[in-house]
């Protein structure tokens, strides 16, 4: 309605701690609840109030969704592949393999029901989940040694994130889950073979070219993986309903703005990268058919035994099927066509 | 500052109107202008209210930015090379032929300065600008006959929008200007040879498929244009600093949600297209590049006798650069690894 409230209605004051699962190094993916924060702070006058925690000062990342259903946190920014191993059905919020881009990923969300299907699902785990944040395509990660046939994954000791290690485990490689600050050091040492973390921007930062030189792409695991903003059930259903839009509209627009700074910071940072020693490398076409059966082996069982996963999937695998068809029309004919041309020296 | 102030102060109420380039059959493009006033609307409790008008309302489409200017309504949600006409560096706010896509584009926008490098420009004009809306890549057009040479283009009389129209008459072109609803109708007789619109989702609502089924890809012309929320400046400049907060996160927000919406409609409105006669063709390489090469023709020109365009432009084409790098590694890899899947029925 239009009639104007009392002020403690209006502009109430709320002050709720954010748990992120990333370090503040990483001022992309981090700053997202920064970016959250700050929109919510200015419009509300300073009374709607989230204070953004890096992995480890209240909780560790890894445990960033759990402490928002406990409700030892309102909220918590994180990556919903982090908890796979509860039930693969929370993959589904972030990004599972060969799923959808970026673009495709937010049409699903925001236009063909994807943020309520996924909200069936999280508001039984106490969540309610919207999305807060996307990194685009992400690298496939740093290899010490070239890796050509599906022969050479046989053996490889990689650490990898989430529901992807599955995957690579029918191709014989051996998943590490190892935090950021460690990925080096067992790089140089040998302890770990390859190691995915990002992208140019976020990768650059672990140095991964001195120890492990050759950079595979793409990470064929995260084509468009969603950053989540996962608030308490309880806490959210709480919330005056000017504040619940409001955060809604402000998580749009750190969704959107996080893969903005993404994309207007990893082309400079490719070419430093590849100027120190990075040498690019595609996934053979070999590889990238070996991977995409292993998952759709690793799907078919998920589909007959897991029917909140089978619900999700499907809508997203609809989707998937016409978004790569039309993309292939206007998206791909043109970014072709300006590709070539910066290849030649055009641009 | 934190202190709570006065409510006048905090949700004073505010009725602005809003006149829209476009009529309320675009639910796509026209809608933005309605999402942005259901989220300010939402998040103050009804206090920052914005009236859409349809094109026609209160000023014809193309003089919107003029009424916005003009304090005749507050602002305008419209198209900025609409405006090319007075000065050819408003058309940098929206789209030019062979310039970014629409991550690109909003990549450049709000984190490499060309939000504030286009208000130097947009300030002079009496206006603060933001981004509110993109189509993605739009589509070459609708053409009676088959064009499969530059010597086809020669002569063409084409229903064609804003600046592409100069680079279209390098090549023998014959541009004209005629409003939607005359489309159709001027197709049908014959008084023009073809017409772009936009894409396949707001295409298919005027039935271009019976009378001129070729369907030419990609619109070279807008790689993801931009729609703009075109505020008066000095009414922007009275706006409380919490509302001019809102409102960027919002239009932020309208933003992204413009892109989601085309993504999520379009793939369906091809396949209906086709279904019911549309031909796709892509345009041929030789046309591609002579379009190119007038493109730059006219930037030449541009560049030497008009610094605003110069300036703007130069920071455009200098990440154009980086962006067509970087999009040929994991994003275009795997793109085009999930369209071969596509194309081999595996999805």
């Amino acid at each position: 309605t239009l009639a104007a409230p009392a002020i403690a209605q209006s502009l109430p004051k709320i002050t709720w701690r954010c748990a992120s699962s990333f370090p503040k190094s990483l001022d992309t993916i981090y700053g997202g609840a920064e970016v959250l924060s700050k929109y919510l702070k200015e419009a509300t006058d300073g009374n709607f109030v989230i204070q953004p925690f890096a992995a480890g000062e209240i909780v560790p990342g890894l445990q960033a969704a759990d402490a928002a259903a406990a409700g030892t946190v309102e909220l918590c920014h994180t990556v919903a592949y982090y908890y796979w191993g509860k039930d693969p059905t929370w993959a589904l919020g972030a990004a599972v393999p060969f799923a959808l881009n970026a673009r495709g990923m937010n049409a699903w969300q925001y236009h063909l029901g994807g943020i309520d299907l996924l909200n069936e699902f999280f508001n039984k785990q106490g969540l309610q989940v919207y999305p807060g944040g996307n990194t685009g395509v992400q690298m496939g990660g740093w290899f010490r040694k070239e890796i050509k046939t599906v022969e050479d994954l046989k053996g490889i000791k990689m650490r990898v994130g989430g529901f992807a290690g599955k995957v690579l485990e029918k191709l014989g490689v051996v998943p590490q889950q190892i935090a950021g600050g460690d990925i080096y050091p067992s790089l140089e040492k040998g302890t770990i073979d390859a190691a995915e973390w990002v992208g140019p921007y976020d990768d650059e930062k672990l140095g991964f070219q001195k120890v492990a030189p050759f950079y595979y792409y793409p990470g064929w695991w995260e084509g468009g993986p969603t950053v989540s903003f996962m608030v308490n059930k309880a806490k959210w259903d709480s919330l005056p309903p000017a504040y619940q839009s409001l955060f809604r509209t402000a998580a749009q627009a750190t969704d959107a703005d996080m893969l903005q700074k993404y994309d207007s910071l990893n082309p400079a940072a490719i070419k430093r990268l590849v100027a120190s020693g990075a040498q690019l490398r595609p996934f053979s076409p070999e590889i990238m058919s070996a991977c995409f059966e292993a998952a759709n082996g690793v799907y078919g069982e998920m589909e007959a035994t897991n029917p909140e996963f089978k619900k999700i999937w499907d809508s997203i695998k609809a989707f998937r099927n016409e978004h790569f068809l039309y993309a292939q029309v206007a998206e791909y004919s043109f970014d072709t066509f300006m590709m070539i041309q910066q290849r030649n020296g055009k641009l």
